[in-house]
C-alpha cells in the first residue's frame, strides 16, 4: 500500500509534480526567520530522544493535548520522555486535518525514513527506532540542518545578546549559515517600568554606554544594532499587537522616558508615544544598514494567567486578535517614507481578516526602487497550514506580485520543523497546477519554472543579501 | 429523472457516500439548542396546514420574500395562510444558492415525502397534499421529532418562566428527552430601567424572594437557576454583541443596582460594570453546577424601527456586526479561570471574519481536564449554510481539534428544521471524502469513522452529560 | 495550439458553456459605475497609441510596475509612450495570477483580435499592430464601446460640473446612453476649510444661489441635482470611510457650517455632525427624484505622502482599510427608514471581511416594496478578480438573494475594460456549472438561464430604470 507520504504527496496534477520535482524540490532553503536556540546549532547538539527534539517546547502540539484532555503533567510536566511521547501518539491520530497531522508524518519520514502512521500501535517502535537514530552524528543539530539543504538560518535575537554562539559558529565549517535577527520588543516595552529601567540599564552595560537619558539609551540600542551587523545582521523582527504611531515632541518623550526609568508607571498616552518614537527610531537603524524590517502583528498573548504564571509565555495561551491596523500602520510607514527612510520591509498578520489590509497596505510603499521592496509575509503561525498558506498565495496574487513574493519560512521552535518548506512548495506547485488545468494560466513551463524558482528561493537570495 | 434530493445528495465521493451511509446518517440527534415552543411539544401540537409549521416565525423565508419585493401582507400580514404559502413558492425557485432552496426540498422530502420542486406549478398540489398529511396523529409536533431520530431537544428559556411543558413533557413517554436551556438575557439588560426594574421583581416573585439590592436579585436568580438544574437543565445561554468585561468595585455595582431599580437611566460605564458582573456571577453559578455556558456573539440586532415597530423582534430585522471581541472575551474566560470558575464553554460568532478569533480563543482556556473542554461553535444563523460550516468545519480543523467537536445544532424556531443535521452530517462527509481524494487525509475507514461518530453523536453525549 | 483566451475560457462544464454562450454572451451592457472620461465619449476621442488607452490613468497596473521594481519614469514619468509600453511588457508576464494577466490577454483578443502573449517578444509587434488599429475610426472612443455592445454607461460627475459633454453627446447618434452620476464627495469634505468653503461658493455660482448659510448652501446642492435629474442623472455615488451617522441639532450644524466658511478647522465633532447631517439630506434628495444611492466604503486613501505629492489622488496609493462600519450604517439607514425617505441603495465595501455585514446589512432595509431594492454592490476596486467576486457572489447567495442582484459595473477608468463584464459573466456561468456538477443545483435550465440573464441584464435595466 502506498505510504501516506508519498512521492507525490499534495500534488494533484501533472504539472504540480513536475513543477515540483523538476524545480522546486532541490532548492536550498533560507530559513530567513526561526526561533532555533543558536546554542544548541553552535555547539552541535546530540538530542537523547524524539520528545526532547520534537515535543519540548512545540505549543502546536501542548495546545492540542490540551484540547484532547491530556493532563499537563504529560505536556509540560515530570512525565518521563517517553511517558511525554506516548501521550502524545494517543493525541495524533485525532488531529486529522490539523497541519500537526501532516507535519507529524513528513518529519518522521523525512528525518528517520518512517512510513508508518504515528499512534499508539506504533508508538513503542518509532519511540525506539528514532531514540538509536538520534545516537548518531547524522542526528546532530547540523546534521538536521544540512539533511534538509539548509542555505542560510536567521535566529532572533535580543538586543543585549553576546551572539557568542553566532562567532563560535562560525570559526566551524558546517556548510550552511547561522546569523542572528534584530528583535527589540524588550527595548520598547515601557509597559511595566521596572523590567524596563532594568533591561534599558543592561543594554548601557553591553553596549559599554551609561544609560542616563533617553539619548543616551539610542546610543546604546545603536551601539548593539552596529555590533549586530558586524555579526553579519540583516534583519530585524517586532512582535507586536499593533504599530504605535502617534505624534510627540521631544520633549514629551524625554520626559516620559526619565519617568519610567524611576519607576513610574506611565500613562498609556505616554507609552504610546515613546513605543512610537522607538518603532520610528529603529526603523531608520535598519534602512541606515540596509536591513530588512520585519513586523509580527496582531497576536493577543499571555491571556492564560493560571497556566502563564506556571509556564511562562510561548507555551500555547496566545490566540489570534482583532485589532485595526491599517491606519496606524500606514502612518508608520508614510513617516519613514517621507525622509526617505522606509527600508525593506515585511508584514505579516495573525488574522487572517487582515489579509486584503496588510497586502495592499505593503503595495502602497513600492516605489520602484527595489523589486518586492514591500512585502507582504507568508502565513504566520495559527495560519501555517494548507488553507491559510493558500490564502495568502491567492490574496498575494490578486491584489499583489505573487512573483516577487520572498516565500516561507519556518517561524519554529523545533529543529524537525523544515519539511514546512517542503510543505509550502508542494503547495504552491498544486495551486499552479490546478490553475493551469483549470485553464486559469497558460501551461507556460518557463514562466511557472521561474515563478517557483524564484518564490522558494531567488527572491529571498537577492532581497536579503546575505553574505 | 433522478429527484434533486437523492441518496448521494452532496456526498460526491464513494468514502464521503459509505461514511454517511454507514456511519452518520443512523445516528440519533442531540439538538442542544433550539427556539421551538415547549407548549407545542408537551400539548403535542397538531398543525393545520404546512404555512403554521413552516412559514409562521421563519425569518429566513421572510427576509427572502421581502428581498424578492413581496408586501408585508403576505408575509407576516393579514392574508391567509394558503395565499402566504403560495406567495412563499413564488419566490422559492429564486432562492437558488441561498440555504432555504435546499432546506425547502430536504424538508419537503424527508417529512412528506414530495420529491418535486416547489415552485408555482407545483404549489396547489403541495399544500393539499401536506394539508392532509398533517391532519395525521404521524404529523404530530412529537412524531415529526420521532420521526427525525431526535433523542434530545434544548429548549431556550427565561429564567422566570416556569417550565410547566417540560414538566408535563416529563409524564408523557415520547421516546425523547426536552430539556430547558437557561437564557438570563433580560435577567442583564440594564439599559432600559423600567423593563429592568420590572424584570427583577418579577423574578423574585417566582423564586420566593423579595428583591430589594443586588444581593436579594442574585439570590433570587440563583435560586431560579438551582430550579432549573432540579427540571433537567444543564446548559445556559447569552445572546449578546460582545462579552462585557470591565472591573468595578462591590459598591459600585450595588450602587448602580439600586439606581436602576429606582428607574433612572444609567450612564454607559455604569451599564458595562453591572453587565460584567452579572456575566461573572451567571458563569459561576454554572460551573458550580456543571453546565456548559453558550455565549452567541456578535449580531447587531433590531435596526429596522419602523418594521420593528410594527412586527416586533426575531422577524428578520438583525444582521451581521462588526465588533472587537478578543480582548474582552478574554479577560472574562480569565478572570473565570484564575479562581478555577471556568466551566466548559461553547463561543459563537456571528461574523465569519471573527471564525479564526474565537476558534484559537477557545483553544488557550482547554486546560487539560476535560476533552474539548472550550468549544467554538458550529456555523450560526446567517452562516448555517455550506459555505459557513465549512469554514467553520475548516477553520477549526486547521487551529484546533475537529475530532473533539460537540457538533450541529438546529437553533432554529421550526418543527421541520432537523433535516439541517443530515445537511452537516453529509457535508462533513464529503469534506473528509474530498480530502483522502486529495490525498490529504489516508483513507483510514476506522479513523474517519471514529471522527464523523464523535462529532455526530458522541462528543455532544459525553459533552453535555444530558441524563 | 489553443489560445490562452479561447471560446471557454474560464468555463470548466458543459452547463456552463452553454449557460455563457447562449445566454449571457449576447446581452447588453449597462456600465452603471465607471470613471470615464465625458468628454473623449463626447469628442468621439481617437487615441494615438495602446499606452494612451491602456497604460495612462491605470493605477492597477502602475502598483504592479512599482512592486516589479520599475522605475516612475517609465510609469507616470517623462518616458515615451513606447518606453513605457515596453516596460509594462516587461512586467506582464510576472502578473501571473493577478487579475492584470487576464485582463491584458482578454482586452487584447476582443478589441485587437490579438491571441499571443504579451511580453518583451511580442512587444514591439503588438505595439505596432495596435497603433495602426487605432488610427481607425473602429477603435475611437464611442466604436470601443459599441463593439462592446454597451446600452449604457454611467460616468461620474462633481456637482458643480457643467454636463456640457453630456448635452453635446445626447445630440449624437450613438447607440447608447451615456448618463451623468452625481458624486457629492467634496460638497461634504469639510475637513479643509479653504477648499471647502472654496466649493461651496462655486456650487453656488453654478447655481445661481449665493451661499451665505448652511440653508442657501443646501438650496444651491439641492439645484444641482435638480439640474443633473435634468440631464439624465438616475444615481448618485459617494466615496467614504465609514457612513457618518451621529445626531445634531439644527443649531449645532448651522453654526458649524458658519465656522468652515469663515476658514475655521472645525473640531472632529464638528466635523462629524456636519458630514452626518449632508449624507441624510443628500439621500433625501435621491429618495425623492427615485433614483439609486450608490456608497462605497472602506477604502483607505492617499497615504503614500511624498508620491501624492508628486503625482496626485487616483494614483495607486490607496489600500483596503479596516473600519467599523455596521453601526454607522445601520444608523444612517434607519434614520431614512423611519420617515419612509431610504431609496434603493447599493452598498460597496473595500474590505472582504466585511462581506458579511454588508450583504446582511442590506437585507435589513428590504420592505418588499421593490425588488432587490437594498443591493450588496459587486466586488470592488482590489477585490474585483475571480476570487474576490467568487466570493462575493457566494456570499450574497448564502444570505440574500443572487437572483436579484443587479449584477457587475467596470468602475474604470479606461476605455478597454468592458471584457470585464464578460470576465464576471464567464465566471458566474462557471460557478453555476460547477454548482450544477456537484449536485449543489438541479439542471434546470430555464431556472438558471433565467437567473443569468436577470444578474447579467435585467436587472439591472429594471432597476435603474434608465430612459
Amino acid at each position: 500500500m502506498k505510504p501516506f507520504i508519498h512521492e507525490h504527496f499534495l500534488l494533484e496534477t501533472q504539472v504540480a509534480q513536475e513543477l515540483y520535482h523538476d524545480v522546486a524540490s532541490g532548492l536550498p532553503i533560507i530559513d530567513y526567520h526561526n526561533h532555533l536556540p543558536p546554542e544548541q546549532i553552535a555547539s552541535n547538539h546530540q538530542f537523547e530522544n524524539i520528545t526532547q527534539v520534537w515535543l519540548y517546547g512545540d505549543h502546536y502540539k501542548w495546545r492540542a493535548m490540551r484540547a484532547f484532555g491530556i493532563d499537563e503533567h504529560f505536556i509540560t510536566g515530570a512525565a518521563s520522555d517517553k511517558e511525554k511521547f506516548l501521550k502524545w501518539t494517543e493525541v495524533c491520530p485525532h488531529t486529522l486535518r490539523n497541519p500537526l497531522f501532516h507535519w507529524t508524518q513528513l518529519e518522521l519520514k523525512r528525518y528517520f525514513g518512517i512510513e508508518d502512521m504515528l499512534n499508539p500501535d506504533t508508538a513503542e517502535s518509532i519511540y525506539e527506532q528514532t531514540q538509536e537514530q538520534l545516537q548518531s552524528s547524522e542526528f546532530s543539530a547540523q546534521a538536521l540542518l544540512q539533511k534538509m539543504n539548509v542555505e542560510v538560518v536567521c535566529t532572533t535575537d535580543d538586543p543585549i545578546g553576546s551572539l557568542e554562539h553566532h562567532a563560535k559558529f562560525r570559526e566551524q565549517d558546517s556548510g550552511f549559515s547561522m546569523l542572528p535577527a534584530f528583535r527589540p520588543d524588550k527595548a520598547m516595552d515601557v509597559s511595566n517600568p521596572e523590567a524596563f529601567a532594568k533591561y534599558a540599564r543592561q543594554i548601557g552595560e553591553v553596549a559599554g554606554i551609561k544609560v542616563k537619558d533617553l539619548h543616551s539609551y539610542m546610543a546604546a540600542v545603536n551601539e548593539r544594532h552596529t555590533f549586530f551587523a558586524e555579526q553579519g545582521c540583516k534583519l530585524s523582527d517586532h512582535g507586536l499587537t499593533v504599530i504605535d504611531s502617534v505624534t510627540f515632541t521631544g520633549a514629551e518623550i524625554e520626559d516620559a522616558f526619565d519617568e519610567v526609568m524611576e519607576g513610574k508607571t506611565l500613562s498609556i498616552e505616554k507609552q504610546l508615544m515613546l513605543r512610537s518614537f522607538f518603532l520610528l527610531e529603529f526603523a531608520k537603524m535598519d534602512h541606515e544598514k540596509g536591513w530588512v524590517q520585519q513586523f509580527h502583528l496582531g497576536a493577543i498573548r499571555n491571556i492564560n494567567s493560571r497556566l502563564l504564571d506556571t509556564l511562562g509565555p510561548d507555551t500555547g495561551f496566545d490566540s489570534i486578535g482583532d485589532y485595526s491596523q491599517a491606519e496606524s500602520l500606514a502612518r508608520f510607514l508614510d513617516t519613514l517614507d517621507q525622509s526617505d527612510q522606509l527600508t525593506k520591509t515585511i508584514l505579516f498578520n495573525s488574522n487572517p481578516a487582515d489579509n486584503e489590509v496588510f497586502a495592499t497596505m505593503a503595495g502602497n510603499y513600492n516605489d520602484g526602487t527595489i523589486k518586492g521592496k514591500m512585502q507582504w509575509g507568508s502565513a504566520w503561525w495559527f495560519l501555517d497550514q494548507l488553507d491559510g498558506m493558500e490564502k495568502q498565495i491567492n490574496t498575494l496574487s490578486n491584489v499583489g506580485l505573487l512573483s516577487s513574493f520572498v516565500g516561507m519560512l519556518t517561524d519554529s521552535r523545533s529543529f524537525l520543523s523544515f519539511p514546512r518548506h517542503e510543505y509550502f512548495r508542494r503547495l504552491l506547485c498544486n495551486i499552479l497546477g490546478n490553475d493551469v488545468a483549470k485553464g486559469y494560466l497558460p501551461n507556460d513551463r518557463a514562466l511557472l519554472s521561474k515563478l517557483v524558482e524564484d518564490v522558494c528561493y531567488n527572491n529571498a537570495k537577492q532581497y536579503f543579501n546575505f553574505s
